[in-house]
């Protein structure tokens, strides 16, 4: 079980490159290169049995398979806050899947570059005996004035959440669209708030997109910006799928939002002022929501319910299905 | 088996974007990046079973693994005549591997980048049952004069190559050396000769990474180029590995130089005055030589015999080992 030792030696000092802004730890990696617009560059797979299934009732199709791909990795160019350019995808093939299967997967991965406007600039394929993976690379636009990393959230921003969460299972996770528009629309009107106004401060202090479930992902908000947070029951986005899902298996609505994952809605820290003018001047068709505040470290991690009474958040979570049914 | 319909796809009118220079189909994408240098942007990986053994006689160290994956791509930004600025690793590891191989695997890949100089900018780690696969993104800086291709050698121009071939799969396929260097200093000496002429063409009229074998990436240059190629027997540069490889299976050494495939030497397609010149002031440890002549696409693709009898050059190249023996 290697995973969390490797992504520590990922961490630890890697060899670096003048032109690196920002290095490993990130949604994406930041590059300056030359007198051009940044540049967010991101490596993402989904692996059969973890991400996506090929046999049973679970099973995916290769068109929703090769769609997820790509969405995946463009959640997290959308929580940078940069824009889609270009991706490379390399594809390991199982040798009992077909041409048919192949160009549906082709497909899904073309459908997401279609829709926003970036090229498919060139891929590797494989075929084995064993999982099938997806791995795609992504180079994004940065914005003129910086990406937006995890670990600059200040005490006192409001936590703001686009879209609704959890219940991604009954099928959100795999044809989820990834809130590229909805963070371009965030930094236009927040760019466009005191024209001419003395501060060049970026007012996004923070953001990551929520894969492993809101209750984790504040938590690695808070761990790279060294703060606490407190999250409001009564303001959480219920989806309709974490309703169903609480009824079928009885877990609560609660379990289901703070912690199904794969949500792939971007969870921000936003200075007050602007997050309320934000709040007020939003009118997009995604919703986008208070759902608590960042406090000081000290503070810890904790809940707050709609009767006032406070606990510590809960350490719930997505569990990816390694060792999954195929 | 959607292997080649999958490749199809992937060069079949793919989604664009005004930035991308170069698409599906060579060894690189090119990206015009604002106004910064072109950008190369690479996808590759390695697949247990197929590119490396993780059992048996043959299996290979997890620090060798690493090099070949960080490696090959940089053979493909070689073949490009571009420079590495940064990488992003996924690895899907398997359960049954520890902490140790992981940090193996790692610091293969960090000693490849550390040894050129560029970044190991970011990663991504599942754990699953099934193969190990190492994807390794990367981008590399595009020179001032435009990156080489694969389709733009001429009737006339002189065949070179790096270093020696055949026998690769003796070790050599594990803990190769990408031809970055060379192919700077090629780059070097070419744009030194004539200084201030007026000719700004490019003398280097086409490249491509021998990973297939001689014979067929003699025809990918071919196909691209849509000419013919003449290769010249007792100019080919035969490795110890390959002498070695011919007395054990008997298959001769011919066989082994043109088709064991992943040499990840550079063939090049040069314009005969410079090609001439190029070799002239060659210096470098690592050799550089003529091997043949591009000819016109009528001419087909010939190998010409030390006796001076010529035959049709022979489809012999590599057979990746998938359904390998783990």
């Amino acid at each position: 079980m290697g995973e969390l030792s490797l992504i520590r030696q990922f961490r630890r000092d890697p060899p670096g490159h003048p032109w690196l802004k920002v290095g490993p730890g990130q949604d994406c990696a930041i590059l300056r290169w030359g007198e051009g617009r940044d540049l967010a560059f991101k490596i993402d797979q989904v692996v059969e049995g973890t991400h996506f299934l090929l046999d049973g009732p679970e099973a995916s199709s290769p068109r929703r398979i090769g769609w997820k791909a790509m969405a995946k990795a463009c959640s997290d160019i959308a929580a940078a806050g940069c824009w889609p350019v270009a991706a490379a995808v390399a594809v390991n093939l199982n040798r009992r899947l077909d041409d048919a299967w192949a160009e549906e997967l082709h497909a899904g991965l073309a459908a997401c570059c279609a829709r926003f406007n970036f090229a498919l600039a060139g891929g590797d394929i494989t075929t084995s005996n064993g999982a099938v993976t997806v791995c795609v690379s992504l180079l994004g636009e940065g914005p003129a004035d910086g990406a937006w990393l995890r670990n600059g959230a200040k005490p006192g921003d409001w936590l703001l959440v686009t879209g609704e969460l959890g219940g991604s299972r009954g099928g959100k996770h795999l044809d989820f669209i990834p809130r590229l528009e909805e963070a371009r629309r965030i930094r236009a009107l927040l760019s466009g708030q005191k024209p001419g106004a003395a501060s060049p401060e970026p007012r996004v202090h923070a953001c990551i997109d929520i894969t492993d479930g809101l209750a984790r992902d504040a938590g690695h908000l808070c761990e790279e910006s060294r703060c606490g947070v407190e999250i409001d029951e009564a303001a959480l986005p219920v989806s309709a799928a974490a309703n169903e899902a609480a009824q079928r298996d009885g877990r609560g609505v609660l379990a289901h939002v703070l912690g199904d994952g794969e949500d792939f809605e971007l969870l921000l820290a936003v200075e007050p002022q602007a997050a309320a003018a934000l709040l007020k001047d939003w009118q997009e068709a995604t919703p986008l929501r208070r759902v608590g505040t960042v406090l000081p470290e000290g503070a810890g991690r904790r809940l707050k319910h709609a009767d006032g009474t406070v606990e510590p958040l809960p350490d719930v979570g997505y569990e990816h299905r390694t060792g999954g049914s195929s």
